[in-house]
């Protein structure tokens, strides 16, 4: 079953105001919709990044694919990475950690790797998690993902879900995302206010929720002696704390001082940045993503990999929409090692999900995963075509949170780390 | 598709009398097929070990695999480890390093593993190798597997090998090896004679074939001090040296004073020996092998970390019939970074081989990977029924070099190192 034509649609969907260490989520957030087409009818599909550099490399790559069996991942993998040509991403939003040319084959491939699994699920008539090993899990648990966030966008209306700049709003938030999907471990995104705000609102959070495994992420906001301090004011408090400062160094001189389990999704972003994190213990959790791991399979590896080396497992998300949950779901179903419940943005922007109604639901916090053949979605193209007119008019063309942050505080620089 | 039975064969093949660090081949090599029955009517196959503990362990497990998916790998291989219950396996031979009581699951799954691999592939109409990413090669390169060996069994007629007992031996035996089969590498068991004279069968075969790769493998005969000159004496003639001397850090110590790429199948043989081994440099290749490494997707897993943690990767054999070089050969072929020939003793045991003809032929050395769904091979019912006799009145129930051994020089003992 070979490849006969692959769609690429840009698209841009409403993005509340949220904060970070970098600025603030713009007005839209983009994607890629990757549609794989075969001889033999059957199509998949895929989600992934919808920086301009990105879809630049995915227009390039996704000639290269046709042709391809459904089947050959290996050599897809190895096409990709010729028609990249070494090749290296730009963290532009400054919330990624240091992008390889290999973690860019790894994130350009991941998309295809993910249609075409969707592909053979469907010609098997089974879900994408049975061609991973079987789900181990009925359904998957999400944690609840809470932002620091202004009321609404400056001059637009507020959105539904208020302002949260301090205990009160964040603890309100969480007991709206607690109440809607039921989730039953929490996250805040930190890296806003200073750090002795952030431990406030993360005890704030214990109080209103005593049993819910907490975590915070400041986004690499903090020094060494800054991470420490507040390891130490949240120990047995957090579940674990994530990338609190920069780079393998920096969160392996944390570790060494603090017993605080320390997570990253930006200083171990690509298979290369293991060695050294293994041989400085700089990290206990990884935060899968198989958008930039290389999709399903190679989030697999490195599952063994952190199954081999005892550490513990745990899934990033960017904003995102359903086909991306989908693979999320089907990923984590199928990976017994991972320990924690999976982020997701997908609260924040579900309203304007691609894919049809009803087959991705959240029940007790936990998305049951998909039983229908592939990923077990389909694309409502209505709401396809209309977010690609967003696209097309939105004006944003890559992620850029600190600038959008700088059109309402001129004053507002990028800072790392901050505190 | 579920299973709805398992059927395990004990079979015993004519070996020749093979020398190596622990003794001598027996007459008889044991193996087990394994037999997967669906409820779908599509059967698959698995090869493994035949020793009455490993044996015992596969019935014990099997009754619990009746009623899974063929699918489901992950269910199945937490089913094999409840079944095992922490039982711990035992290095009979000595052969082997240390088992584990992870090992020991990942050994009992693999032939079951390798069986659903062979079924979902038929129920697919695809070869094994597109369920692990495709074939990236065409045909699998195997090395010429030389060993001392006496010119034929006490008491039985000379085969039709001959003696090798010296370099001039063994030149001769690589002549045929590669005359007949067009093995483009070469490796030597060693660990039989003293290392000079094995250094000089291996400057034998050198000046015989100026261009094959050369390797010796001594199982652990020697200690530290011998095999750091050994591996400077060979410095720049072998490709890699395996398994000098025992443990982690035994290999350790001789990496460190030699520039020669150390290989083991002995002391990295389980997924717990690897963090040890990367932490100390210990070995520069890994001998993967999915009897052991608890089938063909955790064999991948293992690819995986010796990709990221800078691992070259080769392929260990024991004595097999052709379901495992079957397997093997699906397995190297959808293995990228599988570097270097693979191991396999397929030529001196392959007069008895329980899979019908024609499927597993050797080309320049390589062997073809099968297209035709699954495995590609199909059970010839009246060899197995004979070597399943052969099993029942050959009396081996456990491998047991050592101990054939002294029945020919009672003075024999096992030791290790012995140089
Ligand atoms: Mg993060
Ligand atoms: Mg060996």
């Amino acid at each position: 079953m070979k490849i006969r034509d692959v769609v690429l649609t840009p698209v841009a969907f409403a993005d509340p105001p949220l904060l970070n260490s970098a600025g603030v989520h713009e007005p839209w957030a983009l994607r890629t919709i990757v549609e794989v087409h075969t001889d033999e009818g059957i199509s998949g599909l895929g989600e992934t990044y919808g920086d301009q550099e990105h879809l630049d490399r995915l227009r390039a790559v996704a000639p290269h694919l046709v042709g391809l069996d459904v089947f050959a991942g290996n050599a897809m993998h190895a096409r990709v990475a010729a028609a990249l040509g070494g090749a290296t991403g730009h963290d532009m939003h400054g919330l990624t950690g240091q992008i390889t040319a290999a973690g860019t084959v790894d994130r350009v491939f991941s998309p295809f790797e993910v249609a075409c699994l969707d592909i053979r699920g469907k010609a098997l008539g089974r879900p994408v998690c049975d061609l991973l090993g079987g789900a181990v899990r009925d359904a998957v648990p999400y944690s609840a993902y809470l932002f620091y966030k202004w009321a609404g966008h400056p001059g637009a209306e507020p959105d539904t879900w208020g302002e949260a700049l301090g205990p009160d709003g964040i603890v309100a938030q969480a007991r709206a995302m607690v109440e809607r999907y039921g989730f039953g471990s929490i996250k805040l995104k930190g890296g806003v206010f200073s750090p002795e705000q952030e431990i406030e609102a993360i005890h704030a959070l214990r109080d209103a929720f005593p049993n819910h495994p907490l975590r915070l992420d400041p986004n690499a906001a903090w020094t060494v002696e800054t991470s420490v301090k507040v390891a130490e004011a949240l120990d047995g408090v957090l579940e674990y704390l994530e990338d609190p400062t920069p780079t393998i160094e920096g969160m392996a001189e944390v570790a060494r001082r603090t017993p605080m389990p320390l997570a990253t999704n930006m200083c171990v972003v690509a298979f290369e940045h293991l060695p050294p994190a293994v041989a400085r213990n700089a990290v206990q959790v990884v935060l899968s993503d198989h958008h930039y791991w290389g999709g399903l399979h190679r989030s697999h590896e490195l599952a063994a990999i952190c199954r081999t080396f005892g550490i513990g497992l745990s899934m990033h998300s960017n904003s995102h929409l359903g086909i991306s949950l989908a693979a999320m779901t089907h990923l984590a179903a199928a990976t017994p090692n991972l320990d924690y419940a999976c982020d997701t943005h997908y609260p924040w922007n579900r309203a304007d999900d691609v894919v049809r109604p009803g087959a991705l639901t959240f029940t007790g916090g936990a998305v049951p995963v998909p039983t229908t053949p592939g990923l077990g979605v389909e694309l409502d193209r209505d709401t396809l075509a209309r977010l690609a007119e967003n696209y097309r008019t939105c004006g944003v063309r890559t992620r850029d949170d600190t600038g959008y942050m700088r059109t309402v505080d001129p004053s507002y620089a990028r800072k790392r780390p901050r505190w």
